[in-house]
């Protein structure tokens, strides 16, 4: 077996993703937008990285930074996001770029493999322009329209202001080749404590659940808060309260063992203290792998709202304003990663269908694809405070390489 | 008995109220906020209306109108206000002026009454920059500091930009002259259907409720939508819905026949659609005209989110914003009231608390105070489809020029 002239090494992850930390660093975690300073920075810092690994480095007309090589034999794309939340962690996006660039580094130089690693960082995962907008105008989803539509939901810079900011407005934007991968492998962090709670190490994806989103509306009528008589009120505010409560109470009895749902914003109108609400609203939303679990939670929700209205005094309105289909993970993929976790990490893997939206669901419609997962502590992430155990990190960057390792060569 | 010069006029009434919702129309109400130009223009329009009355109109350094009369004998001061609410209703504020305006047009004209009714429009008792800064001023509890930092809450515009663009910076603020008045007196429309519902014609009020206000905070852990399993989360939105319901479901056995309770506002804390609200606010408002009963409420109040707290997993502060003592109406003035709806509107009154703040409330610190209500169709009010039946507004007119006789010559 010939030598590896770059052997996996734990503490140059640890050092490459505290590099990426010191990028637009907020307390001990980053707050690196899309195509802020400290993001774009980031950008060019992968660039200079990736011809370690053997890749011709790239930076498209999206933002997407892709590593490409010219190895003989298969070829596995790899990468996540560079991007951050506002005020977040370190680890969510840029874990799965520096896994991507370690395995890299590792197979790409390793002439018993016979193909290669390729690196993506995927701009814009987290939203603040668009939606997916890296990865989806990789798989062509993304019309120039939509471009040009597009705002920084912060400051409201338009997306092609921040392109031209970033010096990359005349740039073609890279789209995937047909049949050039054989598929695609993402880490990330978990953002949840299945991991934590059950000391395990590795999760095995298998599959990034769909999110379904629906504005309920409260029809009531607006008066004064003083001299309307309690008996004759139709408090559109009170009738919202009564249907969130009669939401957690009745779906733990309808819904399956992962489903997970959140009202995440309410507003009442005209919302001023001595004024009646006559109308309110709530930003509804469940996620879960299984189509039919979702309508079976979206029948229910609207026949509560047929309840409500047909007993008074306040009408509901149930509106679905984004159906998500859950996207399914690659069976041998999944199988891959499971061994090596058997092989590296003591068989101390899960498989878990991930509650979050990943670039993996949008390359998974070209191209098999995969995710695996490392702890995240407390669960927390879209938080500073979001981490993982350096051994973790380190278990998983060994998981990844391996599984991308028995990918190429199998 | 000599001749009344200038006898009652219903028509006269309802012309003058219609020719002061043509400043400012919207639909079928007026949109009049405080220094608005319509609202300006209206103070012009009453200042040129007093002559009519015998009375001397002065527009004073905070936007109050005053008519006073140099006839001999008592002093009755009556009036309301003339800005509105935003896209609000005709009547709310200007039927208690024109009210005064006709008894003081009839009673100052007729020399039988040994005395005079003098008429004051107070500003801003809608609240657009404060708390009844007009009429505060009048009893001398508005100082230039708390002027230099009222703004519009609607525009941002400072008090002191819109008494320059009003041209009234360099007036002076007139102040109550000790011992000028018998006491004070103020028609308003009910707005609220105590009086529609039971047929009533006049509500002789009794006291004005105080407002207590509370700014109630939950406390939990902000998190992952997708990631954050439903056993583990601290969902602080959801502790709100299901304490705005504890609330609704106990207060009911434990409060006064008048109390009402209103939860305005609702904020979640970040509101975004994907992360579980860390924090949550409310805006809680409790009216009464016993404060006996509101310290009952408020102890159950702070009782229910010490057992949520001691429960989990959220927290729950009870923070009260607003302290409101009830104003109580001269026994007199109610007696007198009663009489003249017994004499002109067949007795069709009854006693009643009003729930709403009036200027009123502020007299009632420095003099005999009173007010008289009319039906409002519906109990509509602050919306613009706020309405009296002609005939109504009339039979209120004439209860109210007679109370004010009656005052005067008793």
């Amino acid at each position: 077996m010939p030598e590896i002239n770059n052997p996996f090494d734990g503490s140059r992850v640890l050092a490459d993703l505290n590099a990426l930390r010191a990028i637009g660093t907020y307390k001990t975690g980053v707050h690196r937008p899309t195509f802020s300073e400290p993001h774009v920075h980031s950008l060019h810092w992968l660039a200079q990285r990736l011809p370690e690994a053997g890749l011709t480095a790239t930076i498209d007309g999206i933002g997407n930074v892709l590593g490409t090589s010219a190895k003989a034999g298969s070829k596995l794309l790899a990468g996540s996001h560079l991007e951050s939340q506002n005020h977040a962690g370190w680890l969510d996006g840029p874990l799965g770029v520096i896994y991507a660039l370690e395995a890299a580094r590792v197979l790409n130089s390793d002439p018993s493999v016979n193909g290669a690693v390729e690196v993506a960082a995927w701009c814009d995962e987290e939203g603040h322009f668009g939606h997916f907008l890296g990865s989806r105008s990789y798989v062509g989803a993304v019309t120039d329209a939509e471009i040009d539509a597009a705002r920084d939901r912060g400051s409201d810079r338009t997306m092609r202001q921040a392109l031209r900011d970033a010096g990359l407005a005349d740039r073609p934007r890279l789209q995937a080749e047909p049949r050039r991968h054989i598929g695609y492998l993402e880490a990330h962090i978990e953002q949840g404590d299945t991991l934590e709670s059950g000391d395990l190490k590795i999760g095995v994806v298998t599959s990034i659940v769909g999110i379904w989103q629906y504005r309920i509306t409260f029809t009531g009528a607006q008066n004064h808060a003083g001299t309307t008589r309690m008996a004759i009120r139709r408090d559109a505010g009170l009738a919202l309260a009564r249907f969130c409560v009669a939401i957690d109470d009745s779906f733990p009895a309808l819904c399956g063992p992962r489903t997970v749902w959140t009202t995440g914003r309410i507003t009442l109108d005209p919302g001023a203290p001595s004024i009646i609400p006559g109308r309110a609203e709530m930003l509804f939303q469940i996620r879960d792998d299984d189509p039919a679990m979702i309508a079976r939670l979206e029948e229910h929700l609207r026949r509560l709202a047929a309840d409500v209205t047909a007993q008074g005094p306040c009408g509901v309105e149930v509106e679905r304003i984004r159906t998500g289909a859950p996207a399914m993970m690659n069976g041998a993929f999944q199988d891959a990663i499971e061994a090596v976790s058997t092989a590296v990490a003591g068989g101390r893997s899960v498989r878990m269908p991930s509650g979050a939206g990943h670039d993996a669901q949008i390359l998974a419609t070209i191209m098999p694809a995969a995710m695996l997962f490392v702890p995240s502590i407390g669960g927390i992430s879209h938080h500073w405070s979001e981490n993982t155990e350096d051994a973790d990190i380190v278990t998983g960057a060994q998981v990844f390489v391996e599984t991308c390792r028995r990918l190429l060569t199998q």
